[in-house]
């Protein structure tokens, strides 16, 4: 559906900013609020917190992470689902929300209004409330950008501290997001609180430019990983996308961006079989442990196969602008 | 100075993700933070609040709030300023930012290293660190939201309680900021934090779409404004304005946009002279008092001029898009 009407009775720019606003709240429903905690003052006040809290901001344009072929409530549901799995890869439960929208004048503003009901249902679902936003015109680009507050009961999980001998592990299956499940994927804010109160977790990431690129993230300095290509676990997309792309379909799993799957690593006293069992008795999500981390032995790459053999370069991680 | 080059070196996409975010961080300078609280993890961590917290989002948008003649420094500045200006309305205290991008490929680089740094010096005169960001691609328009959370010592001020014969308020003067006040404006956080401890302050919000539109939201439900006109601080720019607009200078202070002061009511037992004096003895920012609180007698407007005339429609407050 595309956002866009020339039929200007059916856009935004009919009606004026407290009316637009109006709307938002009711389309928002029990999953917005309103003042003192929330929308319909100059800030939103919330609640004192005894725990350190959490604080992540992602965007959603346009032609870059939706298109006219996305249905606008899974573009509004993907908006805040890019910001809970930032949240899940600290450990963090989901807390308030507020969204500032860019506008073009053409919008729809049925558009818009099924993109605030998707995110208002995803809201609900993991227990999120939008407090508070900022609406302002475009000249041209229809942009999102949502900031979430997370809130954690044990020490966040970070990138970086991970130790040689770790095993590498991720939840899920990768690549070949783009047939679909980069708008329906599960944040994994339930498998991210419950590593964070595991001991032994040393580091985790979420994967979103994909596990070649990702994984020099969550390495330390002068660490690389040793991957066993087999234990990749490539998704049925990937196989599918790899029948026309001319690429393996464990290239796409390596490189493709947007799979948004948990990327970890447990210290090497953690029994690989009992936490694998007890990670099953937990949840459905598929869990695979794909290598472990050793003293880089060269400049070159941070990935090494088990043969010995370098990441070969060619097939590197497509850089796109995300987080900072 | 134009924020677009049309050499290809000079612009952002020359650098890759990566890159961009360092020089980022290095632009920020003190007024970054790094992981675990601050840039370079899926979140930014931070500490506990064991008070009510503040949370509000605003945007800027090149073409609406800023144009080729703004200084880049002063637009980064002003990006930060205009959420200053909201927490400064509810009596709070500016805490940790993150800051979402939307940068189209011909953005110079020079130019987004003056906005950084614009907006850096601004967030360490006011004792901000900038925790994290999101940079995207945009596909045209250049724009960017900032999410700033606060923390009040005193319960915040809000819109909305006001009652019958509470006396108004406004901080500093107003009118033609265009002339270069919506830049150069100073957000009234002592003031607000200030007002916030005292007893009698019973409403407060900034004036950031003019004092005609936006006194309509301050007062409750079947209240209207008495104004003094002699009493409302007009100011040179607006006397400025008035000699080639055509309108009163009064018009001006009335209905133009972005004055980012304050406006406040006191309840009926505050001695206005006994609080003026308290006010003069703490800050140098004019005060005025332009009138009080009465019930409304007409449906028509929420505004009276002291002379028993209501307030004339076809003065009203450029409704532009803004915050929810």
């Amino acid at each position: 559906m595309t956002p866009f009407s020339s039929n200007l009775e059916a856009c935004i720019d009919t009606l004026g900013e407290r009316e637009l606003i109006r709307n938002i709240a009711s389309w928002l429903g029990e999953s917005g609020q309103s003042s003192p905690s929330g929308i319909g003052d100059d800030t939103a006040v919330i609640p004192p917190s005894t725990r350190a809290q959490l604080i992540t901001v992602d965007s959603l344009v346009y032609g870059r992470h939706f298109d006219d072929d996305t249905a606008p409530e899974a573009a509004g549901a993907k908006l805040l689902k890019r910001n809970l799995s930032d949240l899940a890869a600290m450990g963090g439960r989901p807390g308030s929300a507020v969204i500032a929208c860019f506008l073009p004048p053409n919008l729809s503003l049925a558009w818009l209004e099924s993109f605030y009901r998707g995110l208002a249902k995803c809201a609900l679902t993991f227990n999120t409330r939008v407090v508070g936003g900022d609406i302002s015109s475009s000249n041209n680009d229809l942009a999102f950008s949502l900031t979430l507050l997370g809130q954690v009961q044990n020490p966040p999980l970070t990138r970086k501290s991970t130790h040689i001998n770790d095993t590498l592990w991720v939840s899920g299956s990768l690549g070949g997001s783009l047939l679909g499940k980069h708008l329906n994927f599960t944040p994994r804010i339930g498998e991210g609180g419950w590593l964070a109160g595991r001991s032994g977790v040393s580091a985790c990431m979420d994967i979103s430019d994909g596990l070649a690129t990702d994984i020099d993230h969550l390495l330390a300095s002068g660490q690389e990983a040793l991957l066993e290509p087999n234990s990749i676990p490539v998704s049925s997309a990937a196989h599918e996308l790899s029948k026309t792309s001319g690429k393996d379909a464990l290239c796409h799993a390596m490189v493709d961006g947007e799979d948004f799957e948990l990327l970890f690593t447990l210290t090497e006293d953690v029994d690989p079989v009992a936490f694998s069992s007890a990670w099953k008795d937990a949840f459905d999500t598929p869990l695979s442990c794909i290598g472990r981390i050793q003293l880089s032995s060269t400049s070159n790459s941070h990935i090494r196969w088990a043969d010995g053999s370098p990441w070969d370069k060619t097939w590197h991680g497509y850089e796109h602008l995300g987080n900072t």
